[in-house]
């Protein structure tokens, strides 16, 4: 891969396709696609490029693709793993200028949009038309749907609904080649040849830039119900996640904060709504949806009484808009308010949903072990543990060898428990290192070699995923 | 590929791998893995192998792998494609063998089975623990669970539950190679590395050979109720199909029959359950379900009032089990009534749900045009209609040149209303010859560009969804 300086010519060329204005080659409006969300991880491009169509991407692509120039796609820049950083220099593409929703097809239900659409937008556009599109990564409110798909994105409707990869029916990519191609269909049932839909979902764009996108939607619920649940225990809080859906419901959204993050959180937002009592150690928030008043009453009913059994405390009852909003507030701004406690390591990890109490207890005897503090939360009813971890005499990164004995314990742990390292924030940059925990060579291999398929000169967000 | 006789020598490995009582060279149990229920296409293997373990398969298919011998994978041979057929002779594998239920972890929700389990046995089992399979193709009473994942099969469930790909966690599949791995992990989000999992589901036994399978399942809802609504027009049923999304209702089943393909049905079955009236040009069945048999009743009132607005007749409530039971029966049998009234040759195809008239009626008048009758039924909910048709004159199968004609044509406007040829039965080998249809040069190029990554020398069901 060549990381020397891209020639005047060619950068004469990007300008002839995206328009002098769109190709940034220095100043401050170049210094911010240096970052993401992951940590303090800096890395400046070259240049960076916002073409505003897949034609204009397919030419670009051409050049870099004969100068071997280094490109990295890149959405709005919330992702957690580097995904998005130019960690060889070379060529950004950023997709910010594709920002329509193309068509919302109320006949079909489905939606076609750009890929830098933020996601609260295309979720807010299609609700006004009675339509649901359920992903809702906690960052839907900055992140764009295109880096949504890269990194097959959750969120805490995915225990109910699933993640992107269950509402992508097709594709628009442009491949390092140049070449511009649907994936599949606009249908919700596909078998005919490989699901190269599925494919790019979760590629982290490494096989192509995705360009237009075809979601199936939902009829948008009419009603949901929230409450929240405190638990003396943090082991007991897990079991009653696994108990609701052995009871046979199905929550839209079943969510858990160890104790440590929530009084951060609501420290930092300076909530009143929330009342922390003394003894508690996590709480569970339950959603239920559906578009029967009545019914969902009886849902929560009973499932109170199957939380009741594992020791939980008062439960709090959102009981209209203000306070639900207040709610997810406080649990959305979580991770950021733990990030900025000092707990800059953040962890995906994600194992079979009844092994949750292990986990947790685990932590917390590596933590023993190993010297770090850690707080849990996020998507329990999906086995989907956010853990944020910080320890003293590090510099609290990836790369300082302390944190990384730490985290390969960690995963370890997952492993043995029948997890792996990402359920949504993907692999990217900085867990590439660990991936050697999850798969075998000769699986690290097929995924190298489905690469090559598609960029055969590694040029699109190399050293990404894999080395 | 090499299609020479197996050598003697090769041919004693077999047995010593798998025992001489499964290994088949000769005779009556040979001669049924020449078919499968594809038209009457007949390919004889050169021998069938039952082996028992993964480790087995490995060691068959290093063997083929170094002599390139062809190996088809197989399952119940119910396959619509021809998928499973030794076209180039060489080895069966069957599966048969691999008939055990291994876990249901019903602290987790998944069930972990062997490949060769029936569909049925598999869903009834998980039912017993008040769990739930949804994926449920007509051919469920006979089909392997394995077959299902390499065609990614649907069923009526999917309109409301999806399909196969849609709980597939996690399988063990032998490469061609030989080498066995796990394509993921057991836990229901996952963002590391490629989906492989999602890339083995639906390639019909042209990357690995599956032997173990961990599927998600749900808790069984209590309650559903299922209704009959006759149309005098066949458009204005497929209408009422899209209306009730719209309205906000999504169906656990929504079925469309033509009534030329309900009377075949009927009269094989001698069945006195389903009275059709005169005047009747379609049938649909309607089937909700939930844990709220109130809610469901409510449910299925607003459901029939949406239908009265197309111009239905008389509805028919199956009000207990054996009415349903015998309803379901009627729908599941009319694909083998309807193709032993002579209409052979079965199409799979799949438009977004909106144009199922237009298709429907576009059907028929290719019909008047290219002189062919057709019978239409199947998933109307998912937009995924089946075809039968039959032509005067010619031997329907899908090898004759006039039919041929027919079917491009048919195709062609499959595409043009934003469809694809096969919504749940795949490609295989009758299907790849349309290909070109749907697919550019460079989107196959990718296709066998994957291929040759998991299968090199080209050894395993080669020749199927693409030469």
């Amino acid at each position: 891969m060549s990381q020397k300086a891209i020639e005047q010519s060619v950068l004469d060329s990007f300008r002839k396709i995206c328009g002098d204005a769109f190709v940034i080659t220095e100043g401050e409006d170049k210094e911010k696609y240096a970052e993401d969300h992951t940590e303090t991880l800096h890395f400046m491009p070259q240049v960076v490029l916002k073409p505003r169509s897949a034609e204009e991407i397919s030419s670009i692509l051409k050049i870099c693709n004969t100068h071997l120039i280094p490109v990295t796609p890149r959405g709005a820049g919330t992702g957690l793993t580097g995904g998005a950083l130019p960690h060889l220099g070379g060529v950004v593409i950023s997709t910010e200028r594709f920002n329509t929703i193309l068509e919302i097809d109320e006949k079909n239900l489905q939606v076609t949009t750009e890929p830098g659409v933020i996601t609260q937008v295309l979720m807010d556009a299609v609700k006004e038309k009675g339509l649901f599109y359920p992903p809702d990564p906690a960052s839907r409110g900055s992140c764009f749907i295109g880096g949504n798909i890269s990194e097959n994105s959750g969120g805490p409707k995915a225990v109910k609904y699933g993640v992107v990869k269950d509402y992508v029916l097709n594709l628009e990519v442009v491949l390092p080649s140049g070449e511009i191609m649907w994936t599949g269909a606009n249908v919700l049932k596909n078998a005919t040849g490989y699901n190269l839909t599925q494919l790019i979902v979760g590629s982290e764009g490494t096989l192509g830039i995705v360009t237009k996108i075809v979601l199936r939607l939902l009829p948008h619920p009419k009603h949901d119900l929230l409450m929240l649940v405190p638990f003396r225990e943090v082991e007991k809080a897990c079991e009653a996640v696994s108990a609701i859906f052995r009871a046979g419901y199905t929550p839209s959204g079943l969510e858990l904060m160890e104790i440590d993050g929530l009084k951060i959180a609501v420290r930092s937002l300076d909530s009143t709504s929330v009342q922390v009592t003394e003894g508690t150690a996590a709480h569970l928030i339950v959603e239920v949806d559906g578009n029967h008043m009545d019914t969902l009453m009886q849902e929560i009913e009973a499932i109170s009484e199957v939380l009741m059994q594992y020791d939980c405390g008062e439960i709090y009852f959102a009981d209209n808009a203000a306070p639900k909003e207040e709610l997810w507030k406080v649990r959305r701004r979580l991770p950021e308010a733990v990030k900025n406690d000092g707990y800059s390591i953040e962890e995906d990890t994600v194992v079979p949903r009844y092994q949750l109490p292990a986990l947790i207890k685990g932590v917390k005897k590596l933590g023993d072990e190993y010297g770090f503090k850690s707080v849990c939360f996020g998507h329990a009813g999906d086995g989907n543990l956010h853990i944020r971890i910080k320890k003293e005499g590090t510099d609290n990164t990836q790369d300082d060898p302390e944190i990384i004995k730490c985290l390969r314990a960690l995963f370890a742990l997952v492993k043995e428990l029948g997890g792996t390292i990402s359920g949504e924030h993907g692999i990217g940059l900085v867990q590439k290192r660990f991936m050697d925990i999850m798969f075998t060579p000769s699986q690290i291999d097929l995924m190298k070699g489905i690469k090559k398929v598609f960029d055969p000169n590694n040029i699109l967000n190399a050293g990404k995923i894999f080395d």
